[in-house]
C-alpha cells in the first residue's frame, strides 16, 4: 500500500515495478500444466459455494458453462495469456470474468490460492502417478516375461564384481524386477497420501462460509479430507515423497543399467542393445554407445537433486504458507517427465536386448564351484569352517598347478581330505549345481518359478 | 591367493597387510552394536541347519547354549574383542568357537555375511523403530493434550510470517501434530518392508542345503520371506526409506522448531522456554538461548546429509554384494540415535513450555479482520472479489488517517459501501472471527475439537 | 550396426527408433544456448585445421564465411532446426554443409563431440560468470554505499535469536556484504578453473594431426590448456564447482532473506519492502507479503539440488566420456538464470528497503547492555568470571523488581559489588557502548569505516 | 533465570534439567579433539590480555604456565574430564582454576564462546589440511612414478566403457593424477581461507577492551583478520568448503576405482589388486574381493553426505551464531578422518597394484584403429565426414565377413575407397598408431612425458 521513495543506494533503477522481480515471481510458464484441474476444481468448488447459498443456481450454471468454455480454449490452443498474468489461478479467473462477467468474482469466495494451488497439484499428481504406475508396471511385466521365457540360460553371478556362483540369467532379471515391486507398492502409498483434499482450507484458519468439504471431497473424488487448514496449505510431504520415491527406484534402474552397460562391454559381451537404444560415434566410426543406459543411471543423480532441492527448501520454513513452497511445481513436473522417459526407455531396452547365451556360459568357470565343492564336504559331514578352508586348498593346489579347479585328480583332492571320493564329479555340473539352490529364493529352476509366481501376484494385487 | 612383489612406485611400504587398510575395512567398532540380534539370527540358523539334518540336535543344543553365553558375555560386558575381530560375526563366531570347539564351524554351513548381516540390521532396526514410533506417539499425544487444554487461547496466524488471521493456539499445536501423524503413519509402512527375512539368500545363489526359511521367518518373526536371493543381499531399500522417514520428520520438527524460536523472541514473546531446554551465554549475562530449538532443527541437515549420502553410495553399483553397502549401518545408528533424542527433547520442549496468553491477545489487530470484513460484504450479497477490494480501501482509508481498522466510523465505511450498516461491529470481535471458521479443519472451536479426535482416532488406529 | 530383430519380451513395440528414446536422447532443447561459442571454437578450430595442412587458406575462409552466416542466422531468430539436429553440434555443421557444401565435412577433422562440447561450455560459463560478477559486484557496491550512509543507525544485534548486543544497522549489512565478497573471490577461483582450453582431445587419445594447441588457446583466449585428453574430455570439476559456488553464495542470501523477513514482521518492523518487491494475497486484503525475500531464500535449496544431483551423476562413473556427462548443461542453464535473477532481486530489494530507526532505537533495552556492566567491573580489576555473576546478579535483582536494569539504584548495585560508583550511569547509554568496540571488526563508528574501507578495496583488487 | 513451574501435559517428567537435553547439548565428546588448539589460542588470548592491560605480567604468566600443564594432562592422558564439562572450552577452563585458582576467571575476559570455538575449528584444520596435501601429493607422486615406469604400455582406452582407441596405461594413471592436481590446488584455496583470525569478535559486536588483533593474527601466524565480528563468529564457509573440496576429491577417486575395480575383474584382467588391498569369502573359497576399491568408491557417498547436511543446517539460519552451527564440528572430524584414510589406502592401492601388460596387448583389437583408417584418408586429401563413413563401411565389411579389420585385402578396401593404398598396413600397428596423438595432452610417448613433466611442476608450485 506505502509506496517507496524510491531512494536509491547504488543500485540500478527500480519504480514501482521490477521487470525482473516480475519474471521472478511468475509462475505462469509452468504452472500452465495444470489449466485442466485448476478448472475441474473451480467447478467442484462452484457446486460447494451453490450449496452453502453463496451461489445461486443460476450463477453455478453460469461459472460451469463458462469453465467449461476456458478449458476447451486451453484444449484447442486457443487460450491466450495476458502479461497479468502472474499464475493460471490468475488466468483462469480473468478469462472466465471475460467470458461470463461479475458472476466470476464470486468464484473465489472463501478460497485462496493457498488451498487452491496445492488442491491442483494433488490432482495432477494424483493422474501422473496413475500413468506412472502404470509404466511401471509394464516394465516389471515385461521383465517377468523374459526371465520366464529364458529361465534355463546360465551365466555367472557376480559380487564384489568377481566371479561368485553360476546362477540362472532370469535370477538376475528377477532380482531387479523385485527391487522394483518394492518401488510400485511404495508408489501406490504415496498416492494415498496425494489423495486427500485440501480445498476449504482458505489461507490458513480455514472456511468460514459453510462450505461442505464433503461434498468437495465427493466432487473429486478424493480419499480423505485434510484434518488442519494450517498443515494443509502448506505441507508438501506429498511431493517430497514423490521425489524421494522416484530417487529411490532411479537407483534402482542405475543399478540394473550399470550391470548392462558391463555385460554390454566387449569384455563381458554378454548381452548387445538394439541399435535403437544406442548411438554412434561422430569420431570413431566402429563405437556404438549404450547411451540409453548411460543416461538411465545418470538421471539417478538429476532426480535426487530435485529431492534434496526441495528437502532444502522446507527445512526450518516457519508455519503455514510461505513463497519458498512455490519450488515445488518445476520438480514435480520435471521429475514426472523424467520418470515416464526413463520407464519407457527401460522397458524398450530390456524388450529388444539380444542375449549372447553362448558367451555367458563360456564364462562360467569351475573355481566358481568352489563353494559347492565345500558344500561336497559339509554333506559327507565336515564341518562347514574346516570345507571352506579344505576347498580353498584345493583352490590353491589348483593355481598352483596351472590346472582348473576340476582338473584335480581325485588323488590330488584326497591329499587335502580323504572324503573326496568318485562322485566328487557330480560338482563340476553347472546346470547341477544351481539346481541345489532350491530354497526359496534361490537360482535353481522350481525356485526361480516361485519368485516369477510371486511378482506375478504382487502386481495383480497392486493393480486391483 | 597370490602374495604381491611389494614392488612400489614412491608410495609408503606396504608389507602382507596394511594397518591403515585394515582399519579402514574393519567394522567392529560400530557393528558392534549388533551383537544382540546377531546372536538371535545365529540361534535361529542353527535350529534350520538342524531341521535340515545338517545339524545333530546335540550339536544344535551345543551351539545354542554357546550362543547364549556369548550374549551373555556382552550383555554383563566381558565380551573380550581380539584385534582380528573385523566385524560382530566373526567376533561371536570366534568365541563361540573357544567357548564349544569345532562344532562352532557348522553355524555357518549355508550362510553368508551377505545374508548374516542384513538379517541383523533388520532385526536390530525393526526394534529401534518400534521405540522411535512409540516416543513419536508420545509426542504426538503430548501435542494433543496440550491442543485440548489450551483451546481458548487465540493468537495471530501468519502466512509469509507477516500477520493473517487471527487462529486458536491450539490449531497451530495441531497443525504439526497432523504432520507428524503422517510421519508415525510412513514409519509404519518402513517397518512393514523391514520386517522381512534375508536369511537362507547365502552370498548370492540361495541356500543350497534344504534350509527352511519358512522355519526361520517363524524363529524370528518376520512378517515374509524375500523372494530373489540376489536383491536379498543388497538391497538397501529398508535403510534408505528409514533415513528418508528421518529426514522428512526432522523438516517437519525443524519447522516447529523455527515457530517456537520466533515466538520466543523478545518481539513475539509468546512463549518462553523452560531452563531445562535452553542455555546461557558464557559471555552475555542476561542471554537465555533456545539451544534444544535450535539443535532440532539444525540435525534435520544431519539427517538429511546421511539419507543424501546411502543414495549417492547406492547410485550406479552393481548387482548383488559389494563392501560399498558396509556404509550403511554408521548411518542407521547415528540417525537412529538423533531421532531419539531429537523426540525426547521435542516432548520435553512442548510438555514445559509456557504461554503468555496476555501477549498473544495483544498482538491481534484489527487489520486482521480486514478478509472477515470482506466476508461480511459478501454475505450482503457482493461478489467476493469487489468485497475484497473494499476492504482493500478501507484498510488502506483507515491507514491514511491513521486509525485501527475498527476505528473508522459506519459514515466512513459507507463512503465505501453502502452494505455496511450497524451489525459491521460484530466483525471486530476475534472470539467472533474464529467461531466463523467452522468447516472441517478450521480455526472454530468445534474444528479443533473435531481435528483432536482425529488424531487420537489416528494415533489409536496405528498402535493397533 | 547389426540390426536387432525386435524380438519383444511383453514390451511395447519399437522398430529401428524409438521416439522416446529419440527425446530421451535429444539435447537441442537446451543446448542451443550455446549456439555462438559452438560457432567461435569451430572457427578457431578451422583455424588451427589451415596451420595443420588439413584445409586450405580457401577452405578455411569458405568454412569461417559460413560460419558467421550460421551465427548470423541464430542472431537473427531464422536459424531453423531440423528435426534430426540432435544437438546444436550437429546443428550448426548440417547448416553449414547447406551453405557451403563438402567442405563442412572438413571441420571435424580430428575434433570429437567430447572436446567439443567441452570447450562450448567452458566458452558460455567464462563469459556468464563475467556476468554473474559483475551482478554479485554490484551487489556488494550497493551494500557498502548504504552502510556507509546509515552508519549511525543502532539496532539490536541478536545471537540465537535473542537480543544481544546494541549494534550499528551498518555493521549488520557489512556482515552480509562480507560474506559476499568471499563468494566473489571464489568465483574468480572458478573462473580460472574454467578457463581452460579442451580443445584438441579428441574422443579421448588426443589430437593426431598436428594440431597447435596453443594456436586454438590464443585463438580462444583461454588462460591454459588441458594437460591430458582423457581427463578433458569427461572432468566436470568446473561445472561442480560452478554449483557448489552458487550453493553456497544462496546460502548467504537465504541467510540475509531470513533477517529481512523477520525484520520486516509487524512484531520486529525495523524494515519495511518496497511495494515492488512484496506482493499482495488473494484473500486477505491487508496482507503485504515478502514474496522477492522467500524466494531468493527458497532457491537455496533449488541451486543445492542441482549441485548435488550432479556429483551423485559424476559418483563411481567410470573414466572418459560416457554419455551421463550431458547432464551437466541443463544444470548450469538453470542456475545461471537463477542467479542472475536473484542478484539482480536482492540489489533491488536492499536498494529501495525502507528502515524504521525509531524502531530500531525503541527495541533497544538495558539488558542488552549487561555485558557491558560486567566490562565495567573488569575494568574496575574484577576478573571476568566473577564480573559476568555480578552482572547476573543484577539482571535477576531487576527482574524480581520488576524494573528495568538501568532502573537499579547505586545502592543496589552495591549490595551486589561494591566496585559500582557513580559513573555506572555511563553504561546505560548505547552510543557509548557500541563506540567501545572499536578492536578491528568490532561495531564501532571507526570499525565499521575501516570494514567500509577494506570490502571496498578488496572490490577494486577483484575488478583488477 | 524464571524457573518453570512444571506443568505438564502429558510429556515424560522434566525437572530443572533433563539428562537426554544435556546429552544432546553437549559436544565434550567429539570436541576435544580440540583440546590443543584451544589452549594454543587461550595463550595467545592471554597474550593479548597482558598487552591490552588486563593482565599483569605476572597473572599472564601463571594463565600460560598453567595452560601448558592442561595441555601435558591431555598429552599424557591424564586430563579427567567433569561430568560438567559441556564442551572443550569449559573444560580446558574449569581446569585451569584448579590449577591456578582465580587469576583463570581472567581469561576469558572479552572473548566469547563464539569466537573461541571458531578460533580453534580454524587451527585445527589448518593443521589438518596440512596433513591431507602432504597425503594427496604422495598420492599423486606415486601416480607419476607409475607412470613414468610403465610408460611404454599400451591397452585399450575406453569411451562409454566401449573400447575406443589404444592408449597408453600411464596416460591413464596421469588422466586421474591430473584430476587429483586439480584437488590439491583447490585445496590449497580453502586453506587460504582457513587461515584467518576470527578471535577477539566477542559474542557479536566485537572486543571493548582494546585488545590487539594484529597481535593476536602475529601470535597464532594466522594469514588475515577476519573484517566483521558478527560475520567472523557465525560464517562457516570454510567448513562448507573444506566439505566440498573433499566430495569432490571423492568423486575424483571413486571413478579411479570403478575402472581399477573393472580391470580387475576375470573378464578385463588387467590389473591384479594385493592381497594387502583385497579380502576374501566368509562363503566363497575362491573369491579375492577389491574391498579397498569398494570403500573407497563409496566413502564419496559418505564424505558428499555430509556437506549436504552442513548446507542444508546452514539454509535460512539467521544472522550470527546460532546453535545449529555446532553441527560443524563432526563433520569436519569425519571428514578429516576419512580422507586421510581414503588417501593412505589408494596411495597403497597403486604402489603395489600388479598389471598384466599381456593382457592389456591382447584387448587391443583392430576395429580400435577404425578413427585412425578416417585419418589415413583424411591425409589423403577426403574429407573427415566422408572419411569417417568410409571407415564405418570398412567396419562394417569385415564383421559381414566375419574377419578383422586388418584382415580386409587391399582390394577390399579399395572397393570403399580408391586412396587406399599399400601404406595402409601401417594404420595396424598400435604402437603406430599412439605415437600420431602428439598433440599437448594425448598419449604419444613425447606427449604423455610432457604430462608428466606439467603435473611435476604444479607439484614443485603446490608445495612451495
Amino acid at each position: 500500500m506505502a509506496s517507496e521513495s524510491g531512494k536509491l543506494w547504488g543500485g540500478r533503477f527500480v519504480g514501482a515495478v521490477d521487470p525482473i522481480m516480475e519474471k521472478f515471481n511468475s509462475s505462469i510458464t509452468y504452472d500452465r500444466h495444470l489449466w485442466e484441474v485448476d478448472v475441474q476444481g473451480s467447478k467442484a468448488y462452484s457446486r460447494g459455494l451453490e450449496k452453502a447459498g453463496l451461489l445461486t443456481k443460476v450463477e453455478m450454471d453460469q461459472i460451469l458453462h463458462g469453465l467449461d468454455k476456458v478449458a476447451e480454449e486451453w484444449a484447442q490452443g486457443t487460450f491466450k495469456l495476458n502479461p497479468n498474468d502472474e499464475d493460471i489461478h490468475t488466468a483462469n479467473e480473468r478469462r472466465l470474468k471475460e467470458l461470463i462477467g461479475e458472476t466470476a468474482g464470486k468464484l473465489h469466495t472463501g478460497r485462496s490460492r493457498n488451498d487452491q494451488v496445492v488442491t491442483d497439484l494433488r490432482l495432477w499428481m494424483r493422474q501422473n502417478c496413475s500413468t506412472l504406475s502404470a509404466l511401471l508396471w509394464e516394465l516389471i511385466r515385461t521383465m517377468v516375461d523374459r526371465a520366464e521365457a529364458e529361465r534355463d540360460i546360465l551365466f555367472p553371478g557376480y559380487t564384489h564384481l568377481q566371479r561368485a556362483q553360476p546362477i540362472r540369467w532370469s535370477h538376475w532379471i528377477l532380482s531387479h524386477a523385485v527391487a522394483l515391486t518394492r518401488d510400485s507398492e511404495r508408489l501406490l502409498e504415496v498416492q494415498k497420501r496425494i489423495n486427500i483434499l485440501p480445498l476449504g482450507s482458505g489461507a490458513i484458519a480455514g472456511n468460514p462460509l459453510g462450505v461442505d468439504r464433503e461434498l468437495l471431497q465427493a466432487e473429486l473424488n478424493f480419499g480423505a479430507i485434510s484434518i488442519n487448514s494450517m498443515d494443509a496449505t502448506s505441507e508438501r510431504d506429498f511431493v517430497a515423497e514423490f521425489l524421494f520415491w522416484a530417487s529411490l527406484c532411479m537407483t534402482h534402474l542405475s543399478r540394473m543399467a550399470e550391470d548392462l552397460i558391463l555385460y554390454g562391454t566387449k569384455e563381458f559381451s554378454f548381452v548387445q542393445l538394439s541399435d535403437a537404444y544406442s548411438t554412434g560415434s561422430s569420431l570413431m566410426p566402429q563405437k556404438k554407445n549404450p547411451d540409453s543406459l548411460e543416461l538411465i543411471r545418470s538421471k539417478a543423480g538429476r532426480v535426487f537433486g530435485r529431492c534434496a532441492g526441495l528437502l532444502m527448501t522446507l527445512k526450518g520454513l516457519p508455519s503455514t504458507y510461505n513463497k519458498d513452497l512455490q519450488e515445488d511445481k518445476e520438480a514435480v513436473f520435471e521429475v514426472s517427465d523424467t520418470m515416464s522417459a526413463v520407464l519407457q526407455v527401460a522397458t524398450g531396452v530390456i524388450s529388444t536386448l539380444q542375449i549372447h547365451p553362448e558367451n555367458m556360459a563360456r564364462a562360467l568357470s569351475p573355481d566358481m564351484l568352489a563353494t559347492d565343492l565345500a558344500y561336497y564336504l559339509v554333506r559327507k559331514g565336515m564341518p562347514f569352517r574346516q570345507a571352506h578352508e579344505a576347498s580353498g586348498k584345493a583352490v590353491f593346489l589348483a593355481e598352483t598347478k596351472g590346472v582348473t579347479l576340476n582338473q584335480l585328480s581325485l588323488q590330488e583332492l584326497q591329499t587335502i581330505s580323504h572324503l573326496f571320493s568318485g562322485d566328487v564329479s557330480r560338482v563340476w555340473d553347472y546346470g547341477h549345481s544351481v539346481e541345489q539352490y532350491a530354497a526359496l529364493g534361490g537360482t535353481a529352476r522350481s525356485s526361480v518359478d516361485w519368485q516369477i509366481g510371486q511378482v506375478r501376484a504382487l502386481l495383480r494385487a497392486q493393480q486391483a
